[in-house]
C-alpha cells in the first residue's frame, strides 16, 4: 500500500520567517510559522493540511488504544440542550466559562464543555439491567470553554479537540477496575505519542467526585503546579496531604506568658518587636516561623449557612485558599468580612488568639465550639508559639499546642513549599509546573444520582450506576509535543506523530538531482513511508534546508550536487544524531531501515 | 489484517420494537429503532456505535475521492468570529437561520453555517501569486443552521456533518476546470455510496454566484421539486427557463372590444360572466387560460428602492413567487400593498389591464415605462386574451399581445407544471421531489471581492480570485441511503457503507452451534471481513432474526440446529436475493466470495 506524497510545489503551505506577534509560547510560534495552524480569533485555531495530519495521527493512536480497552465510540452534538446541565447544576456552576446559545424559539442551549450529562442520559436511555454493565463509551470531539484569557496557543483555547470517555459499573469495586483499564490505556497512549507525562494525584475540579489522577506534561509554561517526591510520585498541590509531624517534647518549654507588643498587628512587626523587647534566651532570633497567625474565614455551606471558622497557620507560611477550600468542599470559602467579625466582638483584629477560639471559646447550643478552630496540618502537638492574646497590643509567648490550647482539628491550609516532606516519606518535595493533558476520574454516583441513572441489580432493585470519566486534551497534547520537541531552527516531531517520516529535498539546477529524488520518493512511498518532497524549482537550497528544519520531520534526505557528482544522497536525523552519506541505489533502503528503528 | 468483530453480547445497542413517536420519515424511524442514532433535541442527533461506523465509512469514501482530485484537507473552528460574515453581508442575510453566540467579553460569534468566508481568508493569508493557484481546499465538519422546523431526522437537522470544498483559480475558464474535477468526483462518490442521485441545474441560493448544479436524491419525502425532461436532464424549478412559444397568427382574431363584466374581479367569476354574457362563437367555452391577470408586485432593490412592477400571467396558472424572485435577484419581491397601489390611482383593483401598464402607461423622466410591465414567458406574441379594462366591472376581449398591447419584457412567473415543454426540447417535463445531498457551485468573484482576496497575475497586477464551492451533506446522505434501502423489516445497507458486511447469528441451546459460529467469525475476521456476531445467550432465535433484519447487514449467516444436525450454515442476502446452505467447512469461503461480489 503506497503512501501519500506531500509535494511542496503544490502543498497548501507558507512558512513564516518571523514569529507571529501574538503567539506567547514556542509551540504556538512554531506551529504557526511552520504552517500547521492559524489563529482565527482568541483561542480559536484553524488546521492547515500539515497540522491536520499530526492531529489525525494523534487521534488514531488514541482510537486504537481505546478500542483495545473495549470502549465503544459514540458522538454527541456540539450544541446541547440546557436541561441535563440544569439537572446537575452545571448550567449555573460553569458561570461565564461556557458558551450559551439561544435558538430562534428562545430555547437555551450550550456548546459542550464536557459531556457527563449526555453520556449518563444515553446509558439511561439504552440500558436497564446489571447484565448490561460494565460499559465504557467515548467520543473524540471538539469542546468549548469561554476562557477569560485564552493563552499558549492550543494549550488554553476556547475550541479544542478532546477525547472524553465514561465508564459505567455496578459497584465502586468495578469502577476501580474500569478506572485502571483506562488509566493503563492512558499510559500506553502518552508513551506511544512520545509526550512526557507525570501522573499526579488530584482532587476534584468542577466535576465532583472522589478519586482522580491528572496526567501532566511537565513544562515551565504550564499553569498547574505539582509536587514531585524523590520516589517519582506526584501530587497536585490541592491533593497533597501533609505528613503528620511528630509530637514535640515540651517538658522544658517555659510557661506561657502574655506580654505587651505595641503596634505588632503584622507578623513582620511582631517578630521585630519580639526580638527587641523579649530576645530569646538561647541566642537565636525570633522568626516568623515562631508565630501562629489565626486567619478568620467564612465557610459557605451548600445549605446556605455561612459559618465563621478560624485557621491557625505558622506565620512564615502563605495560606493557599485553593487548598484550603478543597478541605471544605463542597462548601466554598472566602476571607471573613467585617460583618462576619462583628458577630463575635471577642475577636480583636490583629491580635486574635486561641483564647477565644475552638475548645477555649466555649460550646454553642449544638455542643460545638462557639468558633470552630482548625490548625494547619504542619503544626505539631507540643510545639511552641507566639500568638495573639485577644487584647490589642498584646501577644502570648511560649504557648504550647496540647498544653496551653486545643483545636477542633487540622486542615490543609498553607501553600506547599519546595522542601516540604513527601507524603510517601521518600524525602523532600520539589515543585514543578505542568500542562494537564489528561485526567482519569472516579465520578462515583454524582451524575447517575442527579440524572436518575439506575439499573436493576440481581435482586431486581433499582440502584444508581458508578461512573468514571477519562479525558485527553488532544489538540493540547499536540501543542505539548511541539513544546518539547523543538530547537532554535524549528520543530522536531517524534516519528509517531510527524506528518511524514522523511523530508526529501531536491536541490540545485541539475535535473538529475530532481530525478534521483523523484525515484527515491517513489520507492519510499511504495514501501509505505510517508514523505514530504521538496520538489520546488527556483527555490534556493538554503530556503529548502531551513524549511525542512522548521517543518521538523524526523529524517531529512538531500539529493543535490553530490548526487549528480558522486551518486550519493545525504540522510540526516532532524534531532542531529547522525548524518549518513549513502549511494543513490542504497538510499531508499537506508531510510526504510531508519524508519523501522522509530 | 483482521477486522474488528462487533459482538451483540456487549455492543452498546438496544433495538426498539416500535417506531419512535416523533420520527416523521422511514429513515429516522429505522435508524433510531435499529440503534444507529438518538435524538437529543429538535434537529440534534447523537451517534451510537453502529451509526458512527456508517458515518465513518461514508466519510472515508468522500475523503478518498477528495484526495484523488488533489484537494487538500483543512479544518476551521465551529465557532467563528462575526467580522468576515459581516464583510460579505451574510451575518445579516442569514437572519434567524444561524446560531449567534456572544462571548464573556460581549464579542459576537456564530456557529458555522458554511465557511466561504473562512476559506477565502485562509487563502488570502497564505497565497499571493498566480503561481500558487489553482488550489482546492476542503473540510469535513459539523455545520449549524437554526432551522425553523427541523424535520425528517438528519435530513433537515440543526447540527449536521457537511463536507465543504472551495476551489481558487486565476480565471473563469480555470474555475470551470476545477468545477468539472469536483463535479466528476461527486458522481464517483455518490456512485460508490450507492445513493441514487439526479444532477439538477440550479440557480443561486443565498450563496450568490452564477452557475450551479445540485445533486438531488429523488425521494418523495424531499422538500425540493425538480423538473425532469425525457432526456434525463433535470432542473431545479427556479432554474427552469420556459421555451419561447411560437408566434400565433392573429390575422383572423376579432377586434378588441371592452365589455361590461359586473362583479367579475376574480378569474373564476370572469370566466362564468364571459360564458353567460359573451359566449364564444366557435362553441367552446371560455376558460381560465383565456384570461390574462395582471399581478402587481413590489421589487425591493438592494439600493433600497421599492419599485412597483406588473406581471401578466395566464389566468389558469399559479404564480411561483420563488421563481419570480429568482428573476429579480439580487432584488427581493413581495406582493404590492395598499400603499404601493395608492401611488398609481389609475390601477383599478380587480380590473387592472395593460392600458395603464408598460409602454401603454407612458414614460417616466428616465425614459422608462411609468409602470414596468412584464409578461410570463409562456405568453406568445399574437395570442388573444380577456383582461382588465382599467375600469370597474369592465374587461376587454380579443386583446392580442403584439397588436393591441406591448410589454417591457418577459419573466419566469408561474409554477412549472407537469407537461410543460422541456427547455432541451426532449418532450414534456415531469415534476419530481428530491433531497439535496450535494451542490457544486461557481461562486465567481463574490467572496474574493467582498474579502479582497487578490493575487498578482503574470503582469504583477493584483486581480481577484475565481472561486467555486462544493458541498455534500454527509449525515443527510446517510439518511437518504437509509430512506432508499429498507423494507418493512428494517434497514438494508449497501455493502459500501454497512457497519459490517456479515451478520453472523448463533442460535439454539447447543454449544456446538455457538462454537461453529465462533470459528466462522474468526475466519471471516482473519480475512478482513467486518462482522457483527450475535453471540447472545438466552435470546430467542426469533428476536435474533428480527434484529438482523432491522440492523440490515447485506449478508446474514445462521448457525443453529442444522449446523449441529447436518453440519451446515445458512447464508442469506438481506435484500432477499438468494439463500445458500453450505457446509460448515465451506461457509467462510462462501461468504468471502459473496463479499467480493459487492
Amino acid at each position: 500500500m503506497s503512501s501519500e506524497v506531500l509535494r511542496m510545489s503544490n502543498m497548501f503551505l507558507r512558512t513564516l520567517r518571523d514569529d507571529p506577534s501574538d503567539a506567547d509560547v514556542d509551540s504556538a510560534k512554531l506551529l504557526i510559522r511552520a504552517g500547521y495552524i492559524r489563529k482565527v480569533g482568541p483561542g480559536l485555531y484553524s488546521w492547515l493540511p500539515l497540522g491536520l495530519k499530526v492531529l489525525r495521527k494523534i487521534e488514531t493512536i488514541i482510537r486504537e488504544e481505546m478500542v483495545k480497552t473495549g470502549a465503544q465510540e459514540v458522538e454527541f452534538p456540539a450544541l446541547l440542550p440546557k436541561d441535563p446541565y440544569e439537572a446537575t447544576n452545571r448550567w449555573e456552576e460553569y458561570g461565564d466559562n461556557i458558551f450559551r446559545v439561544k435558538d430562534r424559539h428562545d430555547a437555551d442551549y450550550l456548546l459542550v464543555p464536557t459531556a457527563e450529562e449526555m453520556f449518563t442520559l444515553m446509558v439511561k436511555d439504552m440500558y436497564s439491567s446489571y447484565k448490561d454493565l460494565p460499559v465504557t463509551l467515548w467520543q473524540m470531539k471538539s469542546k468549548f470553554r469561554d476562557e477569560f484569557r485564552p493563552r499558549a496557543g492550543m494549550i488554553r483555547g476556547r475550541e479544542f479537540v478532546m477525547k472524553d470517555a465514561y465508564s459505567f459499573d455496578m459497584s465502586e469495586e468495578d469502577l476501580k477496575k474500569s478506572y485502571k483499564i483506562q488509566r493503563d490505556a492512558y499510559e500506553r497512549i502518552f508513551q506511544r505519542l512520545g509526550v512526557k507525562y507525570v501522573m499526579v494525584h488530584a482532587v476534584s475540579g468542577p466535576m465532583g467526585g472522589s478519586e482522580s489522577e491528572e496526567f501532566l506534561a511537565p513544562l515551565p509554561i504550564g499553569e498547574d503546579t505539582f509536587a514531585l517526591a524523590p520516589s517519582g510520585t506526584a501530587w497536585n498541590v490541592e491533593a497533597l496531604t501533609t505528613v503528620k509531624p511528630e509530637d514535640v517534647d515540651y517538658s522544658a518549654t517555659e510557661a506561657m506568658i502574655a506580654l505587651p507588643t505595641p503596634e505588632s498587628a503584622t507578623i513582620e512587626s511582631l517578630v521585630t518587636t519580639s526580638n527587641e523587647l523579649y530576645p530569646r534566651k538561647d541566642g537565636r532570633a525570633w522568626q516568623a516561623s515562631d508565630t501562629l497567625k489565626n486567619l478568620m474565614i467564612a465557610v459557605m455551606h451548600p445549605t446556605g449557612e455561612r459559618e465563621l471558622v478560624a485557621i491557625g497557620v505558622p506565620g512564615d507560611r502563605q495560606v493557599d485558599m485553593k487548598r484550603l477550600e478543597a478541605s471544605f468542599a463542597p462548601a466554598e470559602i472566602e476571607e471573613a468580612n467585617e460583618e462576619d467579625l462583628k458577630k463575635f466582638p471577642e475577636l480583636v483584629k490583629g491580635y486574635i488568639g486561641f483564647g477565644v477560639l475552638g475548645p477555649q471559646s466555649g460550646k454553642d447550643e449544638n455542643g460545638k465550639s462557639r468558633i470552630k478552630y482548625l490548625l494547619d496540618a504542619h503544626i505539631a502537638r507540643g510545639s511552641e508559639w507566639i500568638t495573639g492574646a485577644d487584647e490589642a497590643d498584646k501577644h502570648v509567648y511560649h504557648a504550647v499546642y496540647g498544653r496551653d490550647f486545643e483545636a477542633d482539628g487540622f486542615v490543609e491550609a498553607v501553600e506547599v513549599q519546595t522542601g516540604d516532606m513527601s507524603p510517601d516519606g521518600s524525602g523532600p518535595l520539589s515543585l514543578e509546573r505542568g500542562v494537564e493533558i489528561g485526567q482519569v476520574f472516579q465520578l462515583g454516583l454524582k451524575y447517575s444520582k442527579a440524572l436518575n441513572l439506575t439499573v436493576l441489580n440481581e435482586n431486581g432493585k433499582a440502584v444508581p450506576v458508578w461512573m468514571g470519566c477519562y479525558g485527553i486534551g488532544v489538540s493540547r497534547v499536540m501543542s505539548c509535543i511541539a513544546e518539547y520537541y523543538n530547537d532554535e531552527n524549528g520543530l522536531k516531531w517524534p516519528a509517531a506523530v510527524a506528518p511524514a517520516q522523511v523530508h526529501v529535498i531536491a536541490t540545485g539546477r541539475d535535473q538529475a538531482a530532481f530525478d534521483a529524488a523523484e525515484d527515491l520518493v517513489a520507492a519510499l512511498s511504495e514501501a509505505g513511508v510517508d514523505v514530504i518532497f521538496d520538489d520546488r524549482s527556483k527555490v534556493s537550497p538554503g530556503i529548502k534546508f531551513k524549511d525542512s528544519e522548521l517543518l521538523g520531520m524526523p529524517l531529512i534526505a538531500v539529493a543535490g550536487r553530490d548526487t549528480v557528482n558522486n551518486g550519493t544522497i545525504e540522510i540526516r536525523h532532524r534531532d542531529g544524531a547522525e548524518t549518513q552519506i549513502v549511494s543513490v541505489t542504497d538510499a531508499a533502503q537506508a531510510i526504510i531501515d531508519e524508519v523501522k528503528k522509530f
